[in-house]
């Protein structure tokens, strides 16, 4: 089978049958056919286009070392500094079909599932541990193309720090029960992005387990397991028309609670359970976060570049550019962006083979990006706003250009450089980017994407080596 | 007739008839019935109840000078601080029956042709001027009641410094024509909050004019004059749940492009025209500043307090009170909220008789206030996302409460001090005042609300006294 | 006696003999010909002189009610807000006579010692707690008008939250006796600005005391009491030229490290000892916070105006008023001072007596100015930086004025409005404001004055009431 | 003769007996034992040492094309990659020798002289220009390891953006005369760091010369040359104790004011004249912006390693690691430290040959470098004030350990895991790096160091290339 096309996606994804709870209603019908999501999903389904597309097939997929089949590049384990640039440059291609606005691209995921199979040997002999099972599950993704979500984050009833559930019905998702055929898990997880959407859904743990071992567990199964359902939030869809909505028509990407009705997770699916150890463990050091962290990095990038054009767009179309705390916020989106590269091709250049051979980008320039561009995205949302001034507001519909008034349109929307049609079109997407509900949610994606912000930036100085610094002003300073 | 109630204000609405394009089509029928307006005059409606609440009636009224009816506080031309406290507390039932949302009460557009009124002496003898016309327009409106919006600043084509206008047909309305009977204007304006949802629509002109000296005017005529039409920008009306869109299903205002198509001002309307220093020497000069700034810092003042609430409960429902950075975010949100209340004082304080015998509140504090709520109300919009985190996005419908799967929601959604549904409620509503559609237009609102933050912050510095201090420095230092 | 003059005030301190030790050695000799301490003992002795300035002689002085006497105004108890607009305006004058950059001029612990004395029936009837001495030593320091120091923070060993001393000497000063004739106490205490320079030093006790209640005390003692030393730290003194070191000629405060050595305090000067609830009740509800933040206040208004003074004395000098940024920059320092303004206006406002009769400032602004203030100052000092550029490097000394290439300097060094020697004046005064070993220690002195800038601001939330706010949500939203 | 050792370098300056005012007075006897020149002298002579330290001397020297001598490397013209890592390589054993303190380090200034030669071939041709004498300078200056100042900067006597001098004497250097045997200059230049300390001292041009051709030119002569003199600032050397002064006795570089009176420069060391296009089209071409941005960056980093573990060494000593804010403040260095690693190794990824096949860093990720260091370096000073608090005030001096109150000093001021001397000295060193007049100068020395922050800010978004993302928007919208 291998590498998939976006029919095939399509026709995968409606066959399934998901449960899926949207605005108080179970979704029936094709799914690709429902006015809130047919956008993603073409959008999806264009991403797997890619794969065949004849310019670029080479550098989006490989020879699957199972079946000799092309698949995915996204689920390749990388053994070299080659390998890892063929990475780089297959992300680059799923991100700028995008310009980085598809947050959960496949590659996101199937890189995850692929830094887990490739920590596996983590799991080895160690209680209620199965590296076999994610080892095939791994395989069997790459070999069909299959497509994930991931869900890892308990409901936020309490976030004090010494909170301990207390209610008789588990709220986040537990191992309530164990059979030979499998796990029982019930309760809820959130916040999964395209939760629904995708053919399986991956679910693991994360943080400290004391109190709570019954939590601490992995496993992927089907989406449309008996008992699991997804409820999604509210759409931030606003609507289909291309010049109103750029973004939310094709990306609103939707994020689901997942509920888990006592659901058996049979045992050949199943990583790990009820090890706190072992799960801690196998978060902190598997390939997870170097991984995962250029992935991330590289869209974000593209995503940058895109907010850059962007920006300098609005300037030319309004004539602006002459001013001066406008030239000061553009070499602010520069700064970020050249940052950015440069700590990329930092995480390249000193990436290093681990213990099972794989050549995992250094760790350390990717944590600094992941800490720097949660502060940097919201920033270049607000100097979006700030370019655009009161144009910002000043938007008409496309309906209204196919009116009676649009001689009048044309004439009191037109820009400096750009008839009013074209100047509504840049401002409508610099809108949907920066205000609109779809927007502001991505802002807020991108801000929480490794965490809390507080803890990221804790968890940086932490793990950083300092030794050598102090020694040198001990040295300095003849201390004792 | 004097003080209207909200019944007599949505009859006169809806008979007016006013030419109002809304994507794409003009608007027929009733005005409150429409669905995106409906919401909003409502609203209008309800303030404008508080006029004939009896708790409440005689601070909202006085006695008008000519009839003797109790007319519209706002419409008080202040002679003394007793009449400035009394504006104060107007103001303050009129803010606080919205929190301080809705940007254009009818209060604030009252007290901005108030204050033209209290100044028309600028204009006697003066070229083209007609001092006795802005009395009788304002005697009227107070008399009647009337509701105003205004419109002051012209397409934004070309932002550069040193642009001229050189299309063949008017872009910014001009003075095209003059008969015996008025003016002819032709041209548009932007962006009218409200526009079209009037009585009247004030229009003046602010700025410089040595190259056009035809875009110098001032008139104020009814929404449904001849020529005249209003092209709204598209709606920010999430829908009608007053769970889902608390804010927007009430307070969505509207902008509008004001289009005048040869539009005939009848003298007795007309203000001024056509005199470039005259219109530069009011503006600068008349008690617009003073009355304005003082109606919307307090409305400003209300709005905060209602932030700084809504903060509080978000901390409350997820209980993050003991974290540190949340402490310090919110002792942030208080240091605004007094820092605006203590030069609100301070302007009243230091408030006094103009040369016509009115008792201005002094506009340096105001000014202040104008500088720093444009970088405060931004701020504290993050502030609530930053302590809303992932809940600003897990915003399941008020309709997912009316199905099958409400047992979930109550379970997984339930906060540390609410239910399922009031935590929802509660972040529905941060959600709306800070990342919808309607929330980040209120941002970009407030922050533009008197211009260019960077121009006002020059304004501040270049109309600052600074003898006094230079003096003491040269004089400690001993300078020639 | 009554208020004294500067005089007097040298003569006395002169007299005393105390043990300081600066750079190594035992003072001997006269303090006031002391290199070091000259010029703060001068200053000091020209604002005990104000008091006897004919002009402002009666602002500066009232009746003491015990002597008749002209008694400093600093130590009159309020009742109404008459009495504490005297009291604004005497500090105003102490501050005006340094621009504010004497952080401890007389008034200030006057002050201090006044609302002790105020307070003093929070310790009547408590254990271990005397507050007739405390009162007593209050009427003696009016009557003589005698000079204070004061010091209640431990040293700074280690700031962990959960630090507890286990040397076997005291460090943090300790009661470690008890005689007939009083307490003894031995370990220090840090840091006592002008520690050593003034009549007394008053110590007393901040904090939680639940496992060293043996660190809970309040007395006054001579600065002379046997066993009493002060170890000061390096002078920031410049130099004595006045134009090279204009502040630092005048205004080095000096801080010392307070030794106790097995000092005798005699019962007649102990307010309170071994009683850590008393303490912590007594500084919590005393009048302290409010009448200092008061002072202080008024103070930092009138640096802020010197620095807005300098920073346009600047401008001037380079001719740099044109540039944007330069205006920004101009905005923040007056929204600054207009805001500190108006939160003084404000606490002497909504002033109350409280419960034993004494006018008291409302709090909240003055906090909310404590809060600002340590963020505003380093800013400012920050502005001048940047608005000075090279200027504040290129320093010729006085000397070389008064050399052969006087000339030379003369051409090179004029700056746009101003001679080569007053530029170097205005130069030297903004570098020795912000960049000299005495600017940054002041900045340092702004920055931490009411203690740990986090802890200040998590206090302010903690203190601030809310119930208002979030009862206004409860009902917008219909909350149960 | 090759490269020198530091006492050949001493003695050479001693020799030279350059016209030196200082504090008034002219500098007579040897330079190398004047109180105030003393420590930087050796400071630098410790440096040409490292070039003969047998560890490295094979990475700081390399074999002179003309005479085969081991010179310098800093004077390499790299033509490879390797070239350019070698480059690296010696910059940071100078930088590592004073931690990125000293700002000129000889390699500076032999680099930009280095950039100039390699660059010589732009002045081929054009009037009044004279590359052969460039590169003998240079290989002049190689063979015999001379060390230079530079001076480029015009007097600030009015910054206005549209000033004209017009004083009858010239202020800013001009050529007044020219004769067979050299140019004659008069007028001042400023600020030369080390002006007067150096063999030779290189003068050139940047900005624009529309009116004052005359300021257009380049050239090197010796220091002592007749005519030349340097007025020094006040120097902020604090004495002579390494405890009390761990930076300024070691590394007060000082700054002078350049004057020109009368001086004749031989035509051999004109480098062009006179000529204002070619003086800018020189500046905006030639490679002093690659190789003095990669050398500047690269001190820059071992000065931020420097001052990351002088903080961390701070946290230790009073033990602060568990606060959060603390924690935080610490990623923000640690981010910074990264940023400027990896745009560092991005300018040398993506090095290229020039036109003269000279191997070029990229400049813009050192441009980006130098824009953001300017913002980081003050932040980073404020950050070490914020961890140190009231201890950057306690500072006895090395003197008080040696007397009788040592045994006090010991108990009172030890840290948590430092001695009492030992935490003085930690916190000396963060006082004088961030607090005392050299610590203060240093920041301003690193704010603008490649000029106005703004303008800096501004050039970079001008130079920056945006056609491709800017055209990627316009597809994405079908723009026209």
């Amino acid at each position: 089978m291998g590498a998939i096309n976006g029919e095939a996606f399509i026709q995968r994804i409606d066959k399934l049958g998901t449960e899926i709870w949207f605005d108080g209603a179970k979704i029936n019908g094709l799914l690709s056919e429902h006015p809130h999501f047919k956008g993603i999903l073409q959008s999806k389904a264009s991403l797997y286009d890619l794969q065949h597309d004849p310019n670029i097939k080479e550098e989006m997929t490989f020879a699957s070392p199972k079946t000799g089949e092309a698949v995915g590049l996204s689920f390749l384990q990388p053994k070299s500094k080659e390998d890892l640039y063929k990475r780089r440059k297959m992300i680059q291609h799923w991100a700028a079909h995008t310009n980085g606005i598809m947050g959960r691209s496949p590659d996101y995921l199937n890189t995850v599932l692929m830094s887990f199979a490739s920590s596996a040997e983590l799991l080895r002999n160690q209680k209620n541990c199965f590296p076999e099972h994610l080892i095939k599950v791994f395989e069997n993704a790459r070999d069909r193309d299959l497509s994930f979500t991931h869900t890892f984050i308990t409901p936020q009833v309490n976030r004090s720090q010494v909170y301990i559930e207390n209610s008789k019905l588990p709220i986040a998702a537990k191992v309530v029960g164990e059979t030979d055929q499998g796990i029982i898990i019930k309760g809820a997880r959130l916040l999964a992005t395209q939760g629904g959407l995708t053919d399986e859904v991956l679910v693991f743990s994360v943080g400290r387990f004391l109190f709570n071992e019954d939590e601490a567990f992995a496993f992927s199964i089907p989406s449309n397991t008996k008992g699991l359902s997804f409820i999604c939030r509210d759409s931030f869809l606003g609507g289909d028309s291309r010049i109103d909505h750029p973004l939310s028509s094709q990306y609103e990407e939707m994020d689901s609670i997942v509920v888990f009705d006592d659901v058996l997770v049979p045992w050949e699916r199943v990583f790990y359970y009820n090890n706190g150890d072992a799960a801690e463990e196998f978060f902190e050091e598997c390939s997870f976060h170097a991984f995962a962290k250029h992935q991330v990095l590289i869209r974000q990038i593209v995503k940058t570049e895109f907010i850059l054009g962007l920006s300098q767009v609005l300037i030319e179309t309004i004539n602006v550019r002459e001013f001066q705390h406008i030239q000061e916020k553009m070499s602010e989106i520069i700064i970020g962006l050249e940052t950015l590269k440069a700590l990329l091709e930092r995480s390249e250049n000193n990436a290093a083979l681990d213990q099972w051979g794989y050549m995992r980008p250094d760790v350390t320039p990717l944590k600094v990006a992941g800490t720097l561009f949660p502060k940097l995205y919201p920033r270049f949302m607000e100097i979006i706003q700030l370019i655009g001034a009161s144009g910002m507001i000043t938007l008409p519909t496309e309906k209204a250009f196919h009116s009676d008034i649009r001689e009048k349109l044309d004439l009191y929307l037109q820009g400096a450089t750009k008839t009013a049609i074209d100047r509504v079109k840049v401002f409508r997407l610099a809108w949907d980017l920066s205000m609109s509900a779809f927007g502001t949610r991505q802002t807020q994606y991108e801000r929480y994407f490794f965490g809390d912000p507080i803890r990221v930036a804790s968890d940086l100085y932490k793990s950083y080596p300092l030794k050598t610094h102090t020694d040198k002003i001990g040295k300095f300073l003849n201390l004792d």
